[in-house]
């Protein structure tokens, strides 16, 4: 029996924002002192490092657990599977629904619920609760239902990540750029085909760690101490990104017997490119190899960093051909790698 | 190789307030009405339906995750376990870090993340993470480790859970008397004794019944549309509990063919004494008994409804003697069993 990934689905916002949107935001330090460089400026150092020329935001209508729902509806569509079947619905997130210009988050009922609710799914036994793991969260879902099928409790997971990053930014903080809102959400079942995830890997950091990404006041003084906001130490998440992630998708593939030569793919969270880009070649120096070309598929240009969303959304738009010169064959082995707050990282390595 | 809670530990917050302590608030039916009974008959039919004569919330410079630690530390303690053999944290509960006087909800990074920071735990393969399922949430959170240890994923796992309801309740809204502030935490690990988790059953209903509790206005209109509090539809939720708990308790009990005369104690949610009572007469009736005396052991009359910790907290203070008239021994078979927000019922069945 093996684990596979037998459809996928995505949502991607329709409000397009690019870096001259942000012309107008007062960029301050954190320590409330205003940028010494002009937005333009500012602008153009950011493309350069994140390689981040757009994002997504929903309409203002949409909450996080309403694009959820239109990606697990195209996931169970395309997997060609009854939804009453579901074992589980297992949805990533870190911010629950925010509506647009409240601060307060709802979470009661979870957002698990709210997608069962509204898939109009009537079995009890799908069981529906949500995770909070940080950007990691959809590849931990993901090895959670692995767990479940293998504990002889579940059979067919819809597993979900989804988020609306425009509702938690500053936007007096420059990080504020890299965000965005995203959805995507694929269905694990037992197969009797071949492949499917090979190894699996999990930590988590937080002996000095755990608030590298936290939530914190805006870096306008004048602001409600009370309200707060996505923030995150950049370069120390760059420093442990680099020295951890590369080890930890090595681990998982030596462990799953696979030569590096095999791997055909490396579909890693949307952080940041450049941080992306100094990984993947961390991981094959690990091998004493250069990094192979157009092995990394990317969507952070258009659709920046959804937080859980960006893998789930990336296996999607590959999986459908809109990737431009990527595709997958049965039988190529494609590593998922993420890291994010808590700080957690997590890897698996997967054959199509 | 079984499966059992080899140790437990809970916080009990320092704050007592009594249903007197309500009697200066200005109750409101849900159309923004006032009550048309004073506070002291409103105070008295509530104790007769709930069972709830006080209840206890934490200090004002207290989180979530701070009583999660101590409990935690407590559980670890009391386990004899070196925390660095942790596999798993996990952690349930449905709010958050709210401050005391905030109404945002603090998710980054996870609660779990929080509390493994605070033990000084440094092993990254200990797996820290967030669920969210309704008051249910722990026995899940038992649920799922379970299944990792099933799985050959984990061997000894933290599972907690704990709640600050006094931080999102409605001043206007008598529910506001039932809820409570707790943290319970249990250690749950493979061994060779005798004994351990024999079955489980979980169950999410969400069809009709996804929003029976749910996050709304306060019944006082003047109030600020997007500040929200736990709100629940209590007749609903007691017709449901009724119809689906005894069902999937006998539904557990029935598969671990364990006969129910077998059964010592039942560890339910502290949700309502009546309707714990209620559902437990109902269970005993499906085998034509009656309800025998003493089998459920009861806080909620003096710790109230504090969601996630109320069955953790209740099993701590039963192993530790602290609860009148109660006690079990080695090889007693003791039923948990909970429902709430979701809506999710589920329960297992464990020889002590």
């Amino acid at each position: 029996m093996n684990i596979k990934i037998t459809g996928s689905g995505s949502y991607i916002p329709t409000e397009t924002v690019t870096n001259l949107d942000f012309a107008q935001h007062q960029f301050l330090n954190s320590d409330g002192t205003p940028f010494s460089q002009p937005n333009e400026v500012v602008a153009e150092k950011f493309l350069e490092i994140t390689g981040i020329q757009e994002r997504r935001y929903v309409t203002d209508d949409l909450l996080t657990s309403d694009i959820a729902f239109i990606a697990a509806k195209k996931a169970i569509e395309d997997a060609k599977i009854d939804p009453e079947t579901l074992d589980y619905i297992i949805f990533a997130h870190n911010f629950g629904d925010v509506k647009k210009g409240a601060i307060q988050a709802d979470l009661l009922p979870s957002l698990a619920s709210r997608v069962k609710h509204s898939l109009r799914i009537k079995n009890p036994k799908c069981v529906a609760y949500d995770v909070l793991f940080g950007c990691p969260g959809w590849i931990e879902g993901i090895i959670q239902a692995q767990a479940f099928i293998k504990a002889g409790m579940a059979k067919k997971c819809l597993v979900i990540g989804a988020e609306t990053l425009s509702r938690v930014v500053d936007r007096h903080d420059r990080d504020s750029m890299i965000y965005s809102d995203g959805a995507g959400a694929t269905i694990l079942e037992t197969t009797n085909e071949e492949g499917g995830i090979l190894t699996h890997t999990t930590a988590t950091f937080t002996y000095d760690e755990a608030y590298y990404l936290f939530f914190g006041d805006s870096f306008n003084k004048t602001h409600d101490p009370d309200v707060r906001y996505i923030k995150m130490h950049g370069r120390k998440i760059y420093e442990f990104a680099l020295s951890q992630v590369p080890k930890a998708m090595k681990e998982c593939l030596d462990e799953s017997g696979i030569s590096i030569h095999d791997v055909k793919k490396i579909l890693i969270h949307q952080a940041n490119e450049k941080m992306d880009e100094a990984i993947i070649e961390r991981f094959f120096k690990l091998y004493n190899l250069p990094t192979p070309e157009n092995i990394m598929p990317m969507s952070i240009h258009h659709l920046g960093n959804s937080s859980v969303a960006t893998i789930p959304t990336l296996y999607d738009l590959l999986m459908k051909g809109q990737l431009e010169n990527q595709s997958v064959n049965k039988g190529d082995i494609v590593i998922f790698a993420s890291v994010g707050s808590g700080m957690n990282i997590n890897a698996f390595v997967y054959r199509m």
